[in-house]
């Protein structure tokens, strides 16, 4: 069966990604409609062959649409998202507007799948760094029930957009050159630099970033463990498109590193790379552009009961953003 | 009064670091002997105004010094450190040769300054990422007893030495310009890339790298904790020469925010830097050139009893190294 397709954001960096992810897997869409901000529109992005027209986003081109991916920022998907759903779309949400609502199924399909079925017209798109972490820890809370985790990231530039991805380029070859780094989307200086400051502070939640507590909010959602004990740190550092974690984690019954391995390796989405003698752990290099997340550095936390340690990358804009909300639409066929 | 200093492996990023830093502290120096390798010999560095030779490490240019810094690599202090003692010299040893031996203090003059009192001749300088800690949680273990540590690292290239901060430079010129990094003194591409592999793995660590447990070892040494509960995990980043580390902590008496800040701000060779709002916590890039760790992000951990979590940045070769070193040499005046 095919379907008429929209995509709110189409020209930003998940945008983009979300159209190779649609062509790569083959989903079966009649037709495409990219719409975008009236500054965008008239852009032309190929598709299977054809250059399609960016329209500007409009009640009449969200009219007869089966689903629509919004990835275009909060504040448009909290004005248009309803609309398109009371024109009969399903929404597949990448902005966090509506994650945190009781009525919105929040979905990784390796993990909940059985979430996105209980939609009223919206399912959202988790943050990128938790989906990766969810992808990697949701096979060991399954054979050993997950009680605790710290998390300290390592973010890509991409998570701040395709202009963001430009500014490190342009900021690393300005300190290359000698000359001052011009920063215009982020908050500080990125070129050979780093800095725990992602999304805003949150004087309600003791200055974390809200980054931060999204990875808690989200996890704790995603999992259906209300009460998990959670902390994230969130760094943005100066890679393209592929973020990391240091991941430390506590759980109800005994999991030793081998059958912790074992079972990440059974699991969908998940490559392990763990051979660390012959140099192979997870690295942002090596994640650029894959769907799966990477997993290594697994080994026992001695400083915790029932403790492990691990470290994983994956690709911001794959698994982190376009593949899971494609994932979610395949859910739905 | 006046001495005769030596410095083995003057010509790598520390050693001029350390000339740097005994000039700038205006260091007693009757005669500095710069002593390196056959390769290295011949080089010329400034200090104080005059151009100081490169010699050959020897016997004969140990002999007669007062106090000998070594950051030439474990080997060469190994082999020539005993040789400096036996000549009558203080060695202050910057590799991690002797670190773990009872007999040589480990030293963080702001932490455990009367350790250095009891030497046999050589005084172990710690790891970079180590030192950075404890300077941190010093002031905290001292009024409220640390119980647990937790830490993931953003380390710089400098780390590597000055090569590798050269090939951070050049790896990252390359891939500016399309072109495939070339990779010599690190175990992966370092130019827009991560990688948590610092020092070597240890099979019997349960592959934690070296650089991991010198973490855990030396924070023990240096608090007088052996039981101390200590798990890091360390990883390369593309930055020049500070590092940074995302810390989550638990202590034995309870600590609030205002307390942990007002400790941190009364403590020698910190520097508070903690009001998000204003776009103000620690970087590399504020880090780089100053003596102070930059500490903050400070609050609380939920997920652990009387649990902190911080953020620091500290240069790697100044404080991180080479200023340690001469306030070690300090305390011995």
């Amino acid at each position: 069966m095919g379907s008429t397709l929209a995509m709110v954001g189409a020209t930003g960096a998940v945008g983009r990604e979300l159209i190779a992810v649609l062509e790569e897997r083959e989903f079966p869409v009649d037709e495409l409609r990219l719409l975008a901000s009236p500054r965008s529109a008239g852009t032309e992005i190929p598709f299977r062959g054809e250059a399609l027209r960016v329209e500007v986003l409009s009640e009449e081109r969200l009219a007869g649409c089966d689903t629509v991916f919004f990835s275009a920022g909060g504040d448009t998907s909290l004005e248009w998202a309803p609309r398109a759903v009371a024109a009969g779309a399903v929404v597949i949400d990448n902005s966090s507007a509506f994650r945190y609502e009781d009525y919105v199924p929040l979905v990784v399909p390796e993990v909940n799948p059985e979430a996105a079925l209980k939609h009223q017209g919206i399912i959202a798109n988790p943050n990128c760094t938790t989906i990766l972490l969810v992808v990697a820890l949701g096979p060991l809370h399954a054979i050993a029930g997950l009680v605790q985790v710290t998390v300290a990231t390592y973010q890509a530039a991409s998570g701040a957009g395709a202009q963001a991805m430009e500014e490190l380029r342009s900021q690393a070859a300005a300190i290359l050159a000698g000359e001052e780094p011009q920063v215009s989307c982020f908050p500080q200086p990125i070129g050979f630099n780093l800095f725990p400051h992602i999304d805003r502070f949150l004087p309600e939640e003791d200055f974390a970033t809200k980054e931060e507590m999204k990875v808690v909010w989200e996890s704790r959602k995603i999992f259906g463990l209300p009460n998990l004990q959670a902390i994230s740190t969130c760094v943005r550092v100066p890679t393209f498109r592929a973020h990391s974690e240091a991941v430390f984690c506590s759980f109800e019954r005994e999991l030793s590193v081998a059958d912790a391995r074992a079972a990440l390796k059974a699991a969908p989405g998940v490559r392990v790379v763990d051979d660390p003698l012959a140099g192979r752990y997870p690295t942002p290099r090596e994640a650029e552009g894959i769907d799966d997340v990477l997993v290594g550095r697994i080994r026992p936390d001695p400083t915790r009961d029932r403790g492990l340690s691990l470290f994983l990358s994956g690709d911001q804009l794959r698994k982190g953003a376009a593949l899971n909300a494609v994932q979610i639409a395949e859910l739905l066929q």
